[in-house]
């Protein structure tokens, strides 16, 4: 398959929207779709839809429209699904919690094996099968776990020293849901997760709602 | 302040970055920046950052740069954070018991007041401090309690039929954490967290690397 180089983080991000509605449209039994009903789906024109997937090589067939299935699969391989990368979770909070245990991650290809903490009373637990691993002796765990990606739960003060941890470790890549900016050497992949950047944003349009309704805020 | 209608949605997602550099600033004592300053920490060019912020007024004075405390002071009421809303969470699992209990929510003006639940065994229950109540009496307690804001942490196949118990509470907005998209009326505000997506982001630049680095995957 062709592949286009520097294809641009923008198309990047619209790519795991295809795959969940190729996913609904595979559970929905559909076998073929045109880019002209995949944009009234989606709500990309059909025109982006063509372009962002010709960054990728062509998969759709003139007057067939594309295979539902074989672009999923193929969006699949694109997006690196098929691969798998053993996990830590640091911060054993809640949030930590929940994260390791979400079955969704599994799919992606991420298998969360162990938390981390400094917490004594948390180090040496099980939470649902998985170990407490005492933060401290983390890099050597991710050594012996063949750990490679590093999941940010702590708060915001201690997430660039939690990144150095991971990466003394040899993680390749962190999620940071740490509400904060961390720096990462350029071989490491970096993505992060914003809740409160997300709620400003609901808090700002809530806002304007209000506004146009012409009501007071109790 | 002078205010611009119709601002892109775009920049309203650059403002909580702002925002949130602005009170690292003020957390180490910095009392003015100029737009090339602020440039070189945030990585919006200084145009751009003159740019976002015309949009709301002209913060900044010529040959002084910005106040930071005063654009801080200024975006937390663009952004409504200074507003209060009681909130729901819908489903009671580790997503929802973390999102109830992190503290970083309420300084946005959210109060999580209550869960809820269909699950009898968690109907009833306090989880710190906060009622589990039965999801299909929600609507009569939102209404009770004044709840405007739905958080949605079921799975993907209960979230559409969530939204609507939701609106007929009277929810003006919802803040989605399933993955699936939902529909709501235009008058209620909708913002999504794709947890899945961004995992998939980070699986896409993972593969990325471990191809530049000609290593083949365990």
């Amino acid at each position: 398959m062709d592949r286009k180089d520097n294809v641009s983080v923008t198309v990047i991000r619209r790519l795991p929207k295809y795959h969940r509605y190729l996913g609904d449209l595979i559970e929905k039994g559909v076998e073929r779709i045109s880019s002209q009903e995949f944009s009234a789906l989606i709500g990309f024109t059909a025109s982006q839809i063509r372009q962002d997937l010709n960054n990728f090589g062509g998969f759709g067939q003139q007057g067939y429209g594309y295979n539902v299935k074989d672009l999923e699969k193929e969006l699949s391989r694109i997006l690196g699904l098929h691969m798998n990368y053993n996990a830590v979770v640091v911060g054993a909070g809640h949030l930590g919690q929940a994260i390791s245990n979400y079955k969704g991650f599994e799919d992606a290809g991420f298998n969360i094996i162990a938390l981390a903490d400094t917490d004594p009373a948390m180090i040496g637990k099980e939470l649902h099968g998985k170990p407490v691993v005492d933060f401290n002796e983390l890099p050597k765990y991710m050594k012996e776990h063949d750990i490679k990606i590093g999941i940010i739960t702590v708060p915001k003060t201690q997430a660039q020293a939690v990144s150095y941890k991971l990466i003394q470790g040899g993680a390749t890549g962190i999620w940071n849901f740490a509400p904060t900016d961390i720096t990462v050497p350029g071989e490491v992949v970096l993505e992060n997760v914003r809740l409160n950047d997300s709620l400003f944003v609901l808090s700002y349009f809530l806002k304007e709602a209000d506004a146009k309704r012409g009501q007071s805020k109790k």
